[in-house]
């Protein structure tokens, strides 16, 4: 459609700091927005030049490079690089906004009072496009003015922005391990199981599929399915059988297990 | 589309046992692919006349009040309920069918020879919809000749047969505790997380989606992103401390960070 809501965002230049998954789903966001990125930095000249390339911005490798005629630094690097690359960019005087989960807004305000938050809650992989405008967006802000600022280029990205402080932050990334990296984990000790039994992968892949669709509408506790949630602890026996040769799984089981019926029971009050 | 590799299939006439989730949503797969069910047994009268409703059936719930003009009753009712109605089904000398995971082809070998097994893999709720021709439907059979008709029934539903053994169908259950039961139950731990911060599930959906979607595609150990596989220790104590009020997550999260860390490792060769 011709008319949208992001024809009308105002173009900012984007300088992003970093070139991992996060730089590099959110450089293409920003491109495809409209706005216009200035420079990738990175240590890796491969990785910055790569971005780069594929969002027209100039790589550079030295942080001296920097070409400070930017409205906003994009700090998407890891946890423990963040106060040294903040200290960089302090002397530029621009706003500065981190995209980490567990890094506090006080890690920037220790340089800078123009600071803020931009935390993307997905997982991300080089290689799988991304439809950002479902992407949830955490926004934070040291004052009014930058709040402002980062909510118009959040919402020219994203449908999904958030106003999250660095408390809730927190809270939301060790939620985001249970929710996608501890299932992750879970679909690969099934996929090894099935392996050690010739079975293929792909007989599990539309159960994944549903059961997180399932709670896209739904709450997991009233869509809970399973021997632990009917309490079939015949099933579960067998089941504790079978793992035996596997100490650590075994382990797993009965404690998920017993979540699950635990969870079940405060539910309905029993 | 008019012509369809259904439109070919035999027409078969199926009684149905149980009126649960598998139940209901196989009855509704039959009749869509233009098979006549003949009866729904249930002990619940009210359950087997909402199925039987749905699907154009009898409703019926006394068990001798069995019409034996059909091809094939398919017994979809819990584990410990197979034996009891293979034994009562076995007068009529038709073929039988469970739908069941966990109980061999033999629970129902002890009453008859004509037996086999008829296991949709999927996790079904009363509530929503789905797609029959995506579920993975499982056979196994007392003979070639009822193999035959088994694949034929199966494949007028679903684009995804496959021959699974007693033995392998019970790892492919176990595997899919693995893959969907656990997932969800962490899905509701990660929003019990959120609601004592005051923030929504909303938040997580996106998250969740992709992580399926992913290994859609992919194997879950070239997915796996989040603290443990980084050997991000610092953040993984965050995260223990922000759980130390609740041992069993505490434990959880251990035991499942020391998994992923470990996969990680074996995965590289380290």
């Amino acid at each position: 459609m011709f008319v949208s809501s992001q024809i009308f965002a105002k173009t900012m230049r984007i300088t992003i700091i970093g070139s991992g998954n996060i730089a590099t789903h959110l450089g293409a966001a920003f491109k495809n927005a409209g706005h216009r990125i200035v420079q990738v930095y990175s240590r890796s000249a491969h990785n910055s030049a790569l971005l780069a390339y594929h969002i027209g911005a100039e790589a550079i490798n030295n942080i001296d490079s920097i070409n400070p005629a930017v409205d906003i630094f994009i700090i998407a690097v890891s946890d423990d690089a963040i106060p040294g690359i903040a200290s960089e960019l302090a002397k530029y005087d621009k706003l500065m906004a981190h995209t980490s989960g567990v890094t506090n807004l006080q890690a920037l305000l220790n340089y800078t009072d123009k600071a803020g938050v931009f935390y993307p809650l997905q997982t991300f992989s080089k290689t799988r496009e991304i439809d950002f405008l479902t992407v949830p967006l955490c926004i934070e802000a040291a004052d009014e003015t930058i709040h402002a600022t980062l909510k118009e280029l959040a919402q020219s990205i994203s449908n999904n922005v958030y106003d999250i402080d660095s408390v809730q932050r927190k809270v939301l990334h060790l939620a985001a391990v249970f929710a996608c990296n501890f299932p992750n984990y879970l679909y690969g000790v099934a996929q090894d199981l099935l392996k050690q039994n010739n079975i293929q992968f792909d007989l599990l892949r539309p159960l994944i599929l549903e059961t997180a669709q399932k709670v896209q509408e739904h709450f997991p506790a009233d869509v809970q399915t399973g021997p632990a949630i009917r309490e079939d602890f015949k099933t579960m026996d067998t089941h504790l059988e079978m793992l035996a040769g596997e100490p650590g799984l075994e382990q797993v089981y009965k404690i998920l297990s017993q979540g699950i019926i635990k969870k079940g029971k405060s539910k309905y009050g029993a």
